[in-house]
């Protein structure tokens, strides 16, 4: 008789953006007339860009003949595209070989398989609020204890919070984690680290023997100098540290799916590369990115395909500063929107992030997030995305700067 | 101080087909002049057909329109393709509703990550030999206790012998697994079970409470009758069986890479649904497929998509058949070929897989799959494939008619 993996059942209900859909769908299935105005899940809205589009078709129509079919990719990505990844490390500085490099079909698929390669009784840490694939991921293989529907919190999992009173700068937790997860730019705040304060981090992970997990996948919407966009940046990261990327949030790959993770070969313990367990998993649990994804991702990386994907992070951009300062103006509390695409408010009146939620979409029909969704700390906060058309954002802007709150 | 999962320890050796991949390197590398011929990994190596082609330049031109764009897909896949899918069953007069079906990147991926719904102490069955995905993935997870080199089995696993003396049948098995993976028709040997045979098998998991994962990626080479194309022809299959599909080889999509899984509604035990269970691990861990690929994949089913699939697959099917006929005309005992893609045939003289690996690409440069590689049953076995192009095919088998063995 077969028998399920109880930690499922321990996941209180289910994935934050899948319980926002229906309650939107839900709405708007009620309200026929609403014109909702969707800043919550962080979609991009702008299509590819020429040059990608160029590089898909040629693949595309290079898959259509005898000579430049493409089977199985390599595993762990093609050449090309990992070579053309190393070059950027190299640009900036960052020692990072092409071999250590895993293209995939994206940051989430990585993010939540990156777990596989812990022992049973290993002890994450996250910046909470945070980006629920890092917890719920562990929490199915059955690594976070219990949950605490009181505290909002998994017994086994470290917090660390991130809100206005730290101003957003996590704290070393006096029990030392085995893997700490850092975003930064940070999903859901919209904040992040100046490079001495990560520095800080990836000495203080490799005085105790801590991995970090960092998460980069915001890195392209870094505008102040002193904002690492890697983590090879800080010394002594390639012995401690794992880097998730996405093409989702610079190229508006979101619907393509592309990512990649670095692990430096420096990642050992015991004689037992992290670097090769990777390498096995991704051999046995994946068949490779997609040929023509593949070549679109090359693309990205050649001159023109940098000048474009500048001027759609610009666009979104200057849509996070709208949204910033419009909100600002009518009085909100708000964070973020500087070096990242995501603005984190303060709900008004002490009202739950749910609250919040449901009176937005109710008063204004705008579709955000509650931030209670990313975390404890996350209670009162509220995420709106820069990823909507800049008339919708200015339209959205208006609405809420009408509100009565 | 980070601790890795031990059980990737266990694991003997790499992934069989990176290990392929690198002998063939290797000697590729010492004999730059010899003319080697692939029909060792099952990859395809015809284009894709003009139907799919324009289905993908269609969709990578929506993807650069602000019209057209597609973000993030929906978790499960996209109703026009669910639909596509389950409008195949409904005319095969199977009982799979839209909702049942979840796209993903790939059978193997699915394969690979089906296991993360049981328990750790779930007891699995697998036919041997065995496509290794299914074996590894549960290794990884710590499910199938340690490895016995002498017998080249894993002690917590059961097995289940299909060899020329069994007629390629497998036995039920003393002992009751929880889960039972079946790959029909089978990669590796070819060889296919009737439907009153399948209907056997269903029949002893409803009465045992065994879950059955049904990896269906070769039906479209399925040619007599009596072979059923889905688990789900059989009564009862609703209650005990997971199917998994693939585009890699009725389309040639190992480079595109889609997929999907079939999870009845009906899995239900102790009122937890697996096909809850799944959707939440859709959603957590994965981001959709890609718009342009799922797009392919309805162009699958259109009537011209068909027709176009049918060449396809009787392009390879008439390799399989050269195969065949020619290594049983060279004295070979030979099996397989006639409703799969794979000829399975036994190493001359009682040479064991490797040797024969290693003999065939040394003597006349053809690449096969030592049948060791999938299981202590495949000793003294072979896999050739029939996806190579008709001009090689042809070729190998007159070297390999020549051989003096």
């Amino acid at each position: 008789m077969y028998k399920i993996n109880s930690n499922f059942q321990k996941l209180p209900g289910s994935y934050l953006f899948s319980d926002i859909a229906r309650k939107v769908a839900a709405f708007a299935e009620a309200n026929p007339q609403a014109d909702i105005i969707r800043l919550g899940i962080g979609d991009v809205t702008r299509p590819l860009t020429p040059t990608i589009i160029k590089a898909m078709h040629d693949a595309v129509d290079e898959m259509g003949t005898e000579e430049g079919f493409h089977g199985y990719a390599p595993d762990l990505g093609y050449d090309f595209l990992r070579d053309a990844i190393a070059g950027e490390y190299k640009d900036r500085g960052v020692d990072v070989s092409a071999d250590e490099i895993f293209v995939s079909d994206g940051a989430k698929s990585d993010s939540a398989a990156i777990q596989e390669l812990f022992s049973q009784d290993t002890r994450i840490a996250v910046t909470d609020p945070v980006y629920p694939v890092y917890v719920d991921s562990n929490v199915m293989a059955g690594r976070c204890g219990n949950w605490d529907a009181k505290k909002e919190q998994w017994s086994d999992i470290i917090y660390l919070p991130v809100t206005a009173e730290n101003d957003f700068v996590p704290e070393f937790p006096s029990q030392i984690p085995d893997v700490v997860y850092l975003c930064l730019p940070n999903n859901p705040t919209g904040t992040t680290l100046t490079k001495d304060q990560l520095q800080d981090w990836v000495d203080w992970a490799n005085r105790n023997g801590v991995l970090i997990i960092f998460d980069a996948a915001y890195e392209a919407y870094i505008s102040q100098p002193d904002v690492p966009h890697s983590i090879y940046e800080c010394r002594g990261a390639r012995a401690c540290a794992i880097e998730l990327r996405s093409f989702s949030k610079n190229a508006g790959f979101t619907g393509v799916r592309l990512g990649f993770t670095v692990l430096p070969r420096d990642i050992v313990q015991g004689g037992i590369s992290l670097h090769d367990m990777w390498a096995r998993r991704h051999g046995t649990k994946f068949n490779g990115a997609p040929y023509i994804t593949q070549r679109a991702g090359q693309a990205v990386y050649s001159d023109q395909g940098q000048r474009e994907i500048r001027e759609l992070v610009a666009y979104y951009m200057k849509n996070a500063k709208i949204i910033h300062d419009g909100l600002a103006e009518a009085g909100f509390e708000v964070y973020g929107g500087v070096n990242a695409p995501y603005i984190w408010l303060k709900a008004p009146g002490n009202m739950s992030s749910w609250d919040f939620f449901d009176y937005l979409l109710r008063e204004v029909n705008i579709v955000g997030t509650p931030g209670s969704g990313f975390g404890p700390s996350g209670e009162h906060y509220f995420r709106l995305t820069a990823f909507g058309s800049y008339e919708n954002t200015l339209r959205a802007v208006e609405r809420i700067g009408k509100m009565k709150v």
